[in-house]
């Protein structure tokens, strides 16, 4: 087996996976696919070194079969093909009082503050699984992280059947969070700038515009009959984003900002008060949102194979950050950990 | 009956009083008081000058007795002490349909789009009133519109009993909507940086720290098992206070936009996403909110009287102005409309 080493500095080195035997509590894994997540392209960038180990193994979009259980694991077996919710809360902090562990004052992020899954052998803590059935392909069973992202942001925006929704940004989470609304029966419009995204999306069956070209307030506006938007979801992490998602809700309308900004956007507090507007922030997903992109995707209601891309060998990765990086032709790229 | 009417170039001139014969549907009310709000200082400097005809006649936060009565006004007499809730929507909007008529989009604000309280006669649409019962002092009466607004603040926050709110900004509205929170059972922590708002909040039984001298994230951080705040109103304005509001909620907690910004400030979105953070804009009031205005002043559970600071006559308001602009030693000033 082998593993892809980040060693800091853009650089990726490719050698033995050190398959680590399942302590109490844990499973090893033989990992399948592993998509590459935007977060991983920001650590490749030098984003959150200080919380990476050298050489760090990145990944946390995965699927794979369990290979050994540690004592006391029950509930699996060798043979289970799963999926990880790649989340490790304290247990202790006020946040996981409350009951959002999933967002703990102390979370650690598996893949990025612990080994990732960009590698041939993975253990992890055994309450991270997730069941893939039978009937989703290892390739798609990669996918239900992400999906579980989409989900998570889709539940929190309060989204109801026949509701019109504003996604702001067409990348892999854009995408997911415009399909998924529309798996709830929501009604969709998204917006993106980049001409493969958006004949992508268009592909998928998402009404995708470019806002550069279209004024997507007005356009907001002749779908609702004047009232704007229910939902916006901010994906798109720019100023431009954040100027465009006060413009388009209706009175009371609710604005899910999903992307991570780096530095703090003008926002237009004011619109917040006149028109009484909402706004959440999302992170990451609660073990119900894995249980639905499960649901979802192993009921084929998602086009997931045609997001994917890519499919590379691990030595394919400093190569796969680069197309990331260009912005180029493609959405979805997946590792495939064991050839 | 005299009038104060506004000529623009911060200029005001007392003239007569204009009796308006009710219409159909409208009644004629003698003004008792009428409180000076932040609204009408905006609008002394210049303001909204496109929504007046002038000379305009201001004002809003008042309280009086109806004199006369258009024809089909049911429910009413002359005699009865009122006071006014100054909207006026359309019926027709998106907003209106969506039950939103508070915010409706082509609202009509009675006292800025249609002539205001500062005067003996005052002639307003019968579905305004609300009844002031007879423990109310006509003193008090006139401070159940910036009662309302802190009482619409607070339902909109969803605060329950026993949770922590942070308010930031010690202005009229800002410690009403302490003192709202704090009848409703909240614990609430103030800041203000104007030593004698300071004062009078902390006279009024409020936990208030200046922030410039107290680091407010810790102390919230303390009064809270290190989980933050619940509840945080931005009653500021301010970029400083854009820039606490995102310090203080704990993990999903709920901020309030009460504040009317000028201008955009720089919103850490950032951590909107990191804690799942919650922000709702609140403007003005609905019905209920005026209901809960008058059950909780005239049960005696504000202390009202404290937070009016000056009484004059309507010549006094060119007065009123100059030192509400100054940032000195008053609060909420009134004016005595009829002598």
């Amino acid at each position: 087996m082998q593993a892809v080493f980040f060693e800091g500095n853009r650089t990726f080195r490719v050698g033995e996976s050190v398959a680590v035997e399942p302590e109490p509590g844990q499973v090893q894994i033989q990992v399948a696919f592993c998509g590459i997540c935007g977060t991983d392209l920001h650590l490749f960038h030098g984003a959150m070194a200080h919380r990476l180990t050298l050489p760090h193994v990145m990944g946390h979009e995965m699927s794979g079969t369990i290979t050994a259980l540690g004592s006391g694991v029950t509930g699996w077996k060798a043979g289970d093909r799963v999926t990880v919710r790649p989340l490790d809360p304290c247990g202790q902090c006020p946040a996981c009082a409350a009951g959002h562990s999933h967002i703990c004052h102390n979370l650690k992020f598996i893949g990025i503050d612990t080994p990732g899954a960009l590698q041939g052998n993975w253990t992890v803590p055994a309450h991270t699984l997730h069941r893939l059935p039978d009937s989703l392909a290892l390739r798609e069973g990669a996918m239900v992280e992400p999906v579980a992202v989409a989900c998570h942001d889709v539940r929190m925006s309060d989204l109801k059947e026949g509701e019109f929704a504003a996604v702001i940004g067409g990348g892999p989470i854009g995408i997911l969070v415009a399909l998924v609304a529309q798996a709830r029966g929501a009604r969709v419009v998204m917006a993106e700038v980049n001409a493969f995204r958006l004949q992508l999306a268009r592909d998928l069956g998402i009404d995708a515009i470019n806002p550069l070209e279209t004024d997507l307030p007005q356009l907001v506006n002749e779908r609702t009959g004047g009232a704007g938007a229910d939902v916006v979801f901010e994906v798109s992490g720019s100023q431009a984003g954040a100027d465009t998602m006060t413009k388009l809700p209706r009175t009371r309308g609710r604005i899910v900002v999903v992307a991570i900004y780096g530095e703090a956007p003008k926002v237009d507090l004011f619109r917040f008060f006149w028109r009484e507007l909402k706004l959440s922030g999302a992170r990451v997903y609660e073990p119900e949102d894995f249980e639905l992109a499960i649901e979802l995707a192993s009921a084929g209601r998602l086009p997931l194979t045609k997001l994917i891309t890519d499919v590379l060998p691990l030595a394919g990765l400093e190569e796969a950050m680069h197309r990331m990086e260009g912005g180029g032709a493609c959405m979805k790229i997946l590792v495939s950990c064991t050839d």
